[in-house]
């Protein structure tokens, strides 16, 4: 955790004293004008924070996009537009982003609005950022409404990502699968859009599933018990590395998934199952809320204890 | 002029073909909703490029908000909301920035709804973004609209940021008006908001009048004159620099003004000076539009040669 960023955090919290703000806690802000539902998002990636000096300028810019697409997926939103915040790097790497953020836009038909370009002093690490814009049909979910008895849910597969990142740091570029989780995460829209009206709670993890887990039952004044046995795991993280309790739990932290967490409650679980065939789109369900307050988990052997460390804390 | 940033910008140009983008020619994205004209601009401050490191942290949220509402201001929109993306520095600052940030969101009603909040490499220059977010209530006029025989209209005076950053660098700290002009400048919200109906094209000056009135020229397809004797500068400017040719120049070339330039039909003058009086800020009336194209300037001694410099191109 960087020092003082949650003492700046507490400053901002008292400033964003607008229902629209949703006291910083929930990702987006949630805008009523004109008998439409906006919801928007700023992301910023810092060069040797977020990404890699090396990493690809594509994936790059794929990634920018990415995560702040995922706050709208969390939200429900159908993303209307983006404003790009851009600090200007060498022509070649410039060019090679541009053609990224060609892509990305297309795949995920995001249409680009508007913006600044800046100059940085010479041989400084960069700093990207952008604002999604998006658009509910219905309400919008915060990660504060989880109730007791409801299942805690997750899409796709978790420590995808994590163990691609993993593999590139130890100079491996394969499985392709797992480094393709890394660098080009893919929000989930249509799962965001089709979950809102049954869910009572709802985010993108991005810092890690028991992270984001507990910051959800935190704001939603619950505990929550999650089943290591049932994290969807995919085919190539389980041939690397095996399906052990340690496994499991380095799934469960390791971040930059950008899959939905929600809670539902049980008698959801039969449309969620029906989507998640329709769309075909792993929803698993991993845990269940109770009352009282923490995160506990356990595996077919009984109780795990946490981890040290349950994700990224603040460091991004 | 950055290398390679036209480049860049020539991309992004080709990127945002919607509508709403005005085709990244006017500073902000214009978006139709819900019978609602919402408009957005992102702005990004870097630090030893538009802010000089020892600046007070106060100053520096000031310009940040400043320099998007006056984007805003620019398009005839009422502010609603905003969201930061702030890269943390050490914590003395990130209090101070905090401090500065709940003034200014104060004195012009801006919500701050939320943003992201990232962490730096130790050592790297800041790199600092607000999306503004506003409502039009009638047509939000272009850079573009200019015509022929309208008149160039200016709100406040030019160049005392310019001679404020001047005297900052060689060490002086005042005249308090020339130095309050450079670190606070005020946004145009209400004379952008009064102005729109009447205009037929309307920007803020960030660069440089000459610079931004040669682009609004550009962007309408006209040529336009600027008598420099009508140049509107304030009493303490005068009182440091005089009221030559080449004070007037400087003026008209120094930048971060943040006053209005725009466009009106002859017969809108009279409406323009009364509402000059009701919100008591100057309008002046500092040049025409004609058929053709490009600059130019004239005083009482007659035609007066370009500058090599109009202000500054790009480099933010």
């Amino acid at each position: 955790m960087v020092t003082g960023e949650s003492d700046f955090i507490g400053l901002m919290r008292a400033l964003a004293d607008d229902p629209a703000a949703r006291g910083l806690a929930d990702d987006v802000a949630v805008i009523e004008i004109g008998g439409e539902t906006l919801v928007l998002t700023h992301d910023m990636i810092v060069e040797g924070i977020h990404y890699r000096p090396n990493d690809p300028p594509e994936g790059v810019a794929w990634k920018l996009v990415a995560v702040n697409l995922s706050d709208l997926a969390g939200k429900g939103a159908e993303p209307l537009g983006a404003l790009l915040g851009y600090a200007l790097g060498d022509n070649d790497w410039d060019r090679a982003f541009a053609k990224g953020l060609a892509t990305v836009t297309s795949v995920f038909g995001l249409k680009l609005l508007g913006g600044d370009t800046v100059a940085m002093p010479a041989g400084a690490p960069r700093a990207l950022g952008l604002t999604a814009l998006g658009r509910a049909s219905g309400p919008v979910p915060a990660r504060s409404g989880a109730q007791p008895g409801d299942h805690l849910w997750l899409s796709g597969t978790v420590g995808d990502a994590g163990a691609g990142l993993e593999r590139l740091e130890a100079g491996f570029h394969d499985p392709a699968y797992l480094i393709e989780r890394y660098r080009n995460p893919r929000p989930r829209l249509e799962a965001g859009a089709r979950l809102a009206p049954q869910v009572t709670a709802m985010m993108d993890i991005s810092d890690g599933l028991l992270i984001d887990a507990g910051r959800m039952a935190e704001a939603s004044g619950c505990a929550v018990a999650i089943a290591l046995d049932d994290l969807p795991l995919s085919a190539d993280y389980l041939a690397l590395r095996g399906a052990g309790r340690d496994t499991r739990l380095a799934a469960a932290t390791a971040g930059d998934d950008y899959e939905l967490l929600f809670a539902a409650p049980p008698v959801a679980a039969v449309a969620i199952l029906a989507l998640a065939d329709e769309i075909a789109l792993p929803l698993s369900r991993i845990g269940a809320f109770e009352a009282g307050t923490g995160l506990v988990l356990a595996d077919a052997a009984g109780p795990v204890a946490l981890p040290e460390r349950l994700g990224f804390e603040h460091r991004r």
